[in-house]
């Protein structure tokens, strides 16, 4: 089976710039792969002459005559851009014409736009954002819920844990990924009731290999493949690491541009830095995915790159090669069937 | 007015073999400073000897039989560990034989112990944690409540604000230091119903500069003076920070150690990185303050080393200058007789 990925051409900061190149990049990487890019025809079109025939074949473009700019309500995409190029790209996986779909447009419109059109699992109350993040292990932590949801209940964390475990099985390719609750770390206060009665509902169950509470620094020493937190939490944990990557970025930028011995030590260190900020650099964890949702939507970055965005791209493939929504769907089936959730 | 700061003598990972040191090293650099370390005498009076008469006569020894255990439940500190260093230190506060107090023991426990013997402000629901961070601007951003409630409700962040730019003022002498509500980016589901409320509440007064609301990645901007939040999505976001700023320092000495060439280099750039360090060293920083109480109380770090120590000192005795009680009482009182808040 050959997946077919639905890009939005035209969202992100850069629109068709950067998601056209990134599409040719993979197919030329990929030979499994079929991608349709939706957007602008007139914009599009001209950008895929001069491309190898192997190529082409496998590359369609759906016209969609709107776009959904990055500022606007979340509202206002849903009832005004019925014919933007996320809505289409999106309606093409409803249609079954696409296995999965991309966009690095506004993310409130994407979710929104989703969860409209293609629905929630059964079982699921609201989808999620989950991400990758990397740890001192050199692995991955995938954390949800980035943002789509606040004031979380017990149920809809113990569904993310079921999603996110599901996942980082298929992602990374583990048997029984372990699952951490995040908490803070008093005792006596431990955690909002959401929290604990999560951690009780959790530890009943044996389809999720559930672990016990964690904390903020946990994501990065890597103690749990999965992260399972309130997407108020879980957005302010990720825009916090993005705070502090950056700054010390800054710092060391700073550092080694304040005089000329400064400068050649940079110059001789150069290679030294680069491989360390490899091993952090954002571009790699690009693609987070929109779980819960009878279809794979991914969500990159705003601002990626061509590099970036093809991150994202290999992210809805292997979603697509592994059949995560059905893999979720047969797990709350069978919970929902021995009535242990309600 | 000479400071008099009674220090928990016991308290913290290293006990008296930070915190006498500590105490030693600011009687020699500040002559206008008495200190009373708390502690058990027989471990304290013989590490005294062979200082100069001039530090020896402001410093003096309260003999106290007990000690806090750093995973020990604050109930039971608070029910049996009446003659415990931390609990005599705080009396201290109380009684007015000190001024303020600084502890690197159980936070759990002090924040009970504190609240307990020394009572909270009129005006005020709960006390609060703050601490300051490093900003890509070189300066601090000070954030609140970074673990001592959950489940904040309007009314608490409101108080937070008032409380933080205070300490603020005091602090980094600023006039009129802007507040931010941590809040998330998503429009339509911008903030819980605490968080919108409370930013109604703030944009209400003139005793504060609420400038609206923040990200995760403003405090290292440095976007604001004062971050308020509840103190679950505090302690995660400090939490995070240290959690990423320890990966990247691992990758950092990982990269540097990976052959003779690498090595080589370190050697070279080690000033550069020592500096870049520097800018971020948690020691600098450490002295969280237990704000909203009636009474100055200072947490540092349990781990935090006779610098370390020294700055929580620091903290102490800034606020002791500049009453930080009585100004933010102060504040409350013309908010409440003005009926703008109950």
């Amino acid at each position: 089976m050959i997946p077919r990925i639905a890009l939005d051409a035209m969202g992100g900061d850069y629109g068709p710039n950067v998601i056209v190149p990134a599409a040719l990049k993979m197919l030329s990487e990929q030979d499994k792969l079929e991608i349709i890019l939706v957007g602008n025809e007139t914009v599009i079109k001209p950008m895929l002459s001069h491309h190898s025939a192997n190529i082409i074949q496998r590359l369609s473009i759906r016209h969609a005559g709107q776009l959904v700019e990055m500022d606007e309500l979340p509202s206002h995409a849903l009832r005004k851009k019925k014919d933007s190029s996320m809505r289409v790209a999106i309606n093409l996986v409803k249609q079954n014409e696409a296995d999965a779909c991309v966009s690095a447009g506004n993310t409130g419109a994407l979710m929104a736009t989703a969860r409209y059109v293609l629905k929630t699992l059964p079982g699921i109350d609201r989808p999620a954002i989950i991400s990758a993040l990397p740890n001192m292990l050199g692995t991955t932590t995938h954390v949800l819920d980035l943002g789509a949801n606040i004031d979380t209940s017990s149920k809809q964390l113990f569904q993310f844990a079921i999603m996110g475990s599901v996942l980082a099985q298929a992602v990374d390719n583990l048997e029984n990924p372990s699952i951490g609750l995040l908490n803070i770390g008093q005792e006596e206060i431990k955690g909002n009731e959401s929290v604990k009665e999560a951690a009780k509902l959790l530890s009943s169950i044996k389809e999720v290999n559930y672990i016990g509470f964690v904390e903020g620094d946990d994501i990065y020493k890597g103690s749990v493949d999965v992260v399972v937190c309130d997407g108020f939490v879980g957005n302010v944990a990720l825009k916090t690491t993005e705070g502090v990557a950056k700054m010390i970025g800054y710092f060391v930028k700073q550092s080694f541009r304040k005089n000329l011995w400064t400068r050649m030590t940079g110059l001789i260190a150069l290679p030294i830095i680069k491989s360390i900020y490899h091993q952090i650099d954002p571009r790699q964890y690009n693609g987070a995915s929109l779980l819960g949702l009878r279809g794979i939507v991914i969500k990159s970055h705003g601002s990626a790159d061509v590099l970036s965005f093809t991150s994202a791209i290999k992210e809805a493939m292997i979603e697509v090669q592994k059949n995560v929504p059905s893999q979720i769907s047969h797990i709350l089936e069978t919970l929902l069937n021995e009535q242990r959730v309600d």
